[in-house]
């Protein structure tokens, strides 16, 4: 059954435990909980060196209609990512400028979209951040119904609402609410563990070695020659 | 017939409303005269925050070849906006830092090619914007004929010469030389509207509520629930 | 017979000739070469107005895994440009901030990719430059032997290993290292040329005129009309 | 302005000239009138070996929606082929046996669409011929205006309603109504020679040789070795 | 965590209500359970005129990795459909005839994978039908750990193990287990609703008229005209 | 030096072994030579259930001009298949009937471009068989040189000319000429082994087993559960 629905009260993570897992960064934290939760290279930041967190409060829509956008913005709080996902391709630019103030006075951290945006100049400017399919100023209809916090899919994850959305240069990666915990333990074992790596690398050791990658690539079969 | 044809002179808008045109962006002229002549999300610019309008000088060329773009160069006036368009798909560097000097030297506003560029440090450094679909160093042949000033297909649109192209950071709209004055009173009024709009988003207010869209809402069978 | 290899010892080109290459711009050494070289438009930089050139340490991997990466590391010199390439198509983040903190220390001067790369934020805050096809954060197993050092086929280009790759804004140009003093004197020549011309359509000139395409246009056949 | 409009009557070429243009196939009347009219390699047919033409009536539609197809049924009479645009990139199934049962009654030769289409087992065997981006059962909403016999840019090429649409394996071809008979008489032309330089290949003459290219292989540059 | 699993035993719908969703076909089912299951337009079948249906095996797999294929066959039950899903992006040639072989021994009813198949003639002569992204005769390692029965995304949807998979030459559709006997009423119902509709059709009526368009279409605001 | 040539005499390999590598097909071949060969799954045959195996005559196009394939005609013989490649891409159908005719006279054994061919009704029906990465009536010039018999990149693969180019429904394979015996006896043996196999599998036991997986899914860390 199909039913359209907005669910107005949603679960959320501890807000500090959000907030670090935002400057952990998604690589770090996607390595950290399993080498998962990355929804693809298809979702890229407009703009550069901006890293967030955020509870996703979802959107489920027809391509090319952003009703159900201005239906989610009442639904979202402080602390909140906005994840909107269409039930078919789109290209439209779904999002713009005054959404984003809308958005903005609500504390909203920023937004992932598997569409178009519009109005990129004015969010760099704003400091609204978001990561899109693409960028096209390419208008909408308000015509069909769809769904706000429900599950949807994006890229190759399932987004439930509630859940720990971190976005960065490198893309969106979403930890389920109930591990936000246990993954920024986990993400910040692997920074103190990188901090040490970067230190004997820059002292000249190679991976290879303190990896243990030499005999690994022995059983490998791989051969070492001087010249080809 | 398929002649190939070099038209020397076009007519153009009134070079007060193409700027002005420009001013406003892409997303409120696409919107102002009904959500049309947006050319699609493949044309992205080079450079970040630029925002322009000029006169179409259209060309049509072979892949790989750019005789016609340099057969062109002298039917652009002060304040025109070169659309070239090929006949099949290229991903050639079919434009750089030379023709663009050329170009700069008349008033060229800007490029706007459904090929590749080249020289895309040198053109930002020298403030030539362009709108491409892609940056290639492929260099390319002088050999095949084409026309230019004729109209041409960019995207999803028909391109007459002397329409008014406007381009920025979310792509490139173009607004039918015959309708400009017209487009521009109807974005100018769109500016003022959203500015209204955008104080009373500012001020907390819901565009779910001032749009009217509960109602629409509840009409597209969209129910709405305390918690999943 | 398919066997995998870790050949130590390439040889490279003179280091001053691999830097002027580097200085004069993927454009114009491949036009310079004849317009050869040129890898495709997939293969971007992930920072912006970088120029670099070096030789090649070629990498060959299974998607998702790079194990070979690690063992390519102690392969590089100064001056060394580390070029990936995949058995077949993969978006995975395959390199990031500690592969290239290892290779910095060792005078690399980039890398070009045929896979997605991650911490790219902070490759460029480090300095070091990167040509990819994907920015990704998902991370990769050490599971599957590959070679270092061998030829390699990356766009629609062979690779040999001490080849000269040049990188800027306009993509991957690739020298073969016999031919790199060669291609620096035709490329010196050809930025004499273009400055030449440079000044002459400063001055009005028209590329038409001096390049010899008026008699050109009309013996394929190209009509000028005063209007359509 | 964007009006949405749906046209009732619409001109139509001499239907004994829309079916030899058919029987010429697309490629013969593409070369014919000048290389031109193609549509793009994106648009492929659902069969093999169907050939037909037919008038166009047009439709625009907004994605994911079909309400604006229903409205050109009673449009359509004898010997046309609908012809389905979308005003942003589609993919849904917008059509489907129902449909075609619909327009087979009324005598339409079959449908051209950028988006999907769904029932195919079905439209061939009914003999129901289509070219369509995609094949997808995804369903499709009646919610959002478009227009009927307008002129529409399907591909790179701008198709008003009446225009002769030719369709077979290797794609779809647009000749003007105006040029129809033209078009005619130059593709039965170019039939005859053809056939002529069949009899000249199978009797082993040189292709080289009769069209005269090795005067100008030669011209071009191009040197013949026995051995590389 | 991410443990890598093979789960055994998994529950199934009653083989007969799966057998008649098989019948009813990918489009109708997707109607009548609310227009949703699509896995998009991505996987495609290398047969025609094929039409299955069976309990999902799910499979996780490294991109270019088969080893979870074969570990999943002995968890293949008769009328199951294996489905392959990769953690990123794959055109290897994962499955052939010799796994074909082997799950058709088990009585298994066709695969749906997201990267290549590869024996595509064979599999056809033996009546073993695929849905799959791509083929290709690229071949795969056996090296990196995944899983067997775990939920999956395919496309844009979850698909549980023993969820009902459906698909024919429209595409692949999934519908949840516990929905299986809901979406055959569903469908069953749909199917006699079109018969009496594909009847009026037959017989001339409209379906802008007994659907009841014509008075949507003027409130959309859509004009009737006689020409343009 | 990037000098244009047309090479009149190669070397093949024996005519036996290169048709027993056709029959062998290309699974089988890239299989037995070390997983290597295969030129990636973008080139697709436009004929169901053929196989062929035949010595390549190499051809360099600019894109969109196929003067340089009527230069290559005379230098085919019995038992090539003609490879086309382009300097950049191209959708064009840049072959059709006519050189397919001229090419048969002589003896060969298909064509493999990657760029697009037409007339594909026909050519099924004359039984000359193609690889081709687009499906296009689009027409050519014949304006630029280019070469023949030089050495080739072909997706990601090295093709010389001479090469035995084998081709069925699974794609296309290269293998070097001086490996053509060895590849074949790689492949016989394989195909015995493979034989085996499939008896094997008949009878009902699981590759799991008898490949020896079992302990390394365990090593792998896979863990079996009876119930998720």
């Amino acid at each position: 059954m199909n039913r359209n629905l907005v669910v107005r009260h949603i679960g959320r993570a501890d807000p500090a435990v959000v907030a670090a897992l935002g400057e952990a960064g998604t690589a770090t934290v996607h390595e950290a909980i399993g080498r998962v939760g990355y929804v693809g290279p298809h979702l890229r930041p407009i703009q550069h060196d901006v890293r967030i967190a955020g509870s996703a409060v979802t959107v489920l829509s027809h391509p090319g209609d952003n009703i159900m956008i201005h239906a989610a913005v009442e639904c979202c709080h402080e602390g909140d990512v906005l994840v909107v996902v269409n039930t078919a391709p789109s290209t439209h630019g779904m999002f713009g400028e005054l959404l984003a103030t809308s958005l903005q006075t609500r504390g909203v951290r920023g937004l992932v979209i598997d569409a178009g945006v519009r109005d990129t100049s004015e969010l760099r400017q704003m400091g609204f951040p978001v990561w899109s399919q693409y960028v096209s100023c390419q208008g909408t209809v308000k015509s069909t119904a769809g769904s706000v916090n429900v599950p949807v899919v994006l890229g190759g994850l399932v987004v439930n609402p509630g859940d720990v959305v971190c976005a960065d240069d490198d893309g969106v990666v979403v930890v389920p609410r109930a591990d936000a915990e246990w993954a920024l333990a986990q993400s910040q074992a692997r920074i103190t563990k990188e901090a040490a790596t970067r230190e004997r690398l820059l002292a000249g050791e190679l991976g290879v070695d303190f990896y243990g990658l030499r005999q690994k690539l022995i059983e490998l079969g791989v051969e070492y020659v001087d010249e080809l």
